[in-house]
């Protein structure tokens, strides 16, 4: 038997909850938990899931179906009627791409996983800069769920979120990833397409800046490849 | 056009979310909406939501369906395995009905939906007493999560969550109930039946129970009907 802590990783699929699954790792057990919620890519991201899954030689996955997204609509991600817009890296307003609410979605079946199965933490691969104007990207947003947490489960649940990569750009992301093996080759970032990755919308320029900033190839394959700055 | 706000009401298709709605009504248009989280009594129980609807004669209805509850597991309202447990009134424990973490995923799904739909509050007909120990129905809990509601979405949305009922005693719900009009003929409790309740599931007990020392008749019909104290 293990003496390891478990812990539940948020994975979508994309970099930066693969590296920070890779964080993870390092200290706990891991237990792995995507949502569908009906973007565009899901069904690149779901084998992109899987195959990171893989790669840590984790048993324990659960698929969560949150498709209900696309009925509450209101992002470019989950209504195709809106634009997934060009990216905006300068842009101070919350993006098409918003999903609203979202993150709080996850980390409440997070919660109610991590009840049943025991974990003493959740890992989340939030991004404060990545956000770029996502308000449920913010550190004070956490801090507060982590409360919500814990007054809203048993008295003998204590359970942290984690998230580790918050405060880091995507060159210390990709740094970060490298350094402890995290399998980026398998990784998929774009909210447009799923055969080679657009290059040009919101997460990929950033993927792609974070890649060109750290002086590293991204392993992946791209119909364009601007170079950002 | 209407100059009324708009508030979301969380509405099981019980008696206590259906009170609520009534107290909503008083200041706010409605948009209701309902969980399917693989309860037992879910057939029963969106009977209930769309009767009690049409009653407020309301347009807006959204189900969202959170059957991944069923997967997650760990309660006796979502795993065929976990028998329910008959009522213990005086039971301090977190009773097996219990689905962990459960409204923080409801409100979750209603601020996501506020947000999109442009509500400024969410009803949730959460009770203290009738919590038998439920954590995610204390107050605290709902101020902890209005918090994150307010950090986690967009700057310009502001979201109240408005708790009626929940320093309320089941007797005093019921005659609140009865006061405002609410169709409690139209609402089921019942954890464990579909046709006639049961009586005796903690759900039952707490009702009839509240209705007997109210001294009204219980307007549904039961299987058995013990006499609580």
């Amino acid at each position: 038997m293990s003496e390891r802590k478990l812990a539940i990783v948020a994975l979508s699929g994309g970099m930066d909850s693969c590296v920070t699954a890779a964080i993870a790792k390092e200290e706990y057990d891991l237990a792995f938990l995507h949502i569908n919620y009906g973007q565009r890519t899901e069904n690149r991201e779901l084998q992109a899931f899987h195959e990171i899954v893989d790669y840590f030689d984790v048993e324990k996955r659960t698929i969560i179906d949150f498709t209900h997204f696309k009925k509450i609509g209101g992002s470019s991600l989950t209504d195709q009627n809106i634009e997934v817009s060009k990216a905006d890296l300068n842009n101070i307003n919350v993006p098409s791409s918003y999903v609203p609410f979202r993150n709080a979605n996850i980390l409440s079946v997070c919660g109610s996983l991590a009840e049943v199965i025991g974990a003493s933490a959740i890992f989340i691969g939030a991004v404060h800069e990545d956000s770029s104007g996502y308000p449920d990207c913010r550190p004070d947003f956490f801090k507060a769920f982590e409360r919500v947490l814990n007054l809203g489960t048993k008295p003998e649940t204590k359970i942290e979120i984690i998230t580790p990569i918050i405060q880091l750009s995507k060159e210390e992301i990709i740094k970060k990833g490298v350094e402890l093996s995290a399998p980026l080759h398998l990784t998929w970032s774009c909210y447009k397409s799923e055969d080679k990755a657009c290059g040009v919308c919101d997460s990929c320029a950033l993927r792609l800046r974070g890649f060109q900033k750290a002086g590293i190839e991204d392993p992946i394959e791209y119909e364009n490849k601007p170079v950002y700055d």
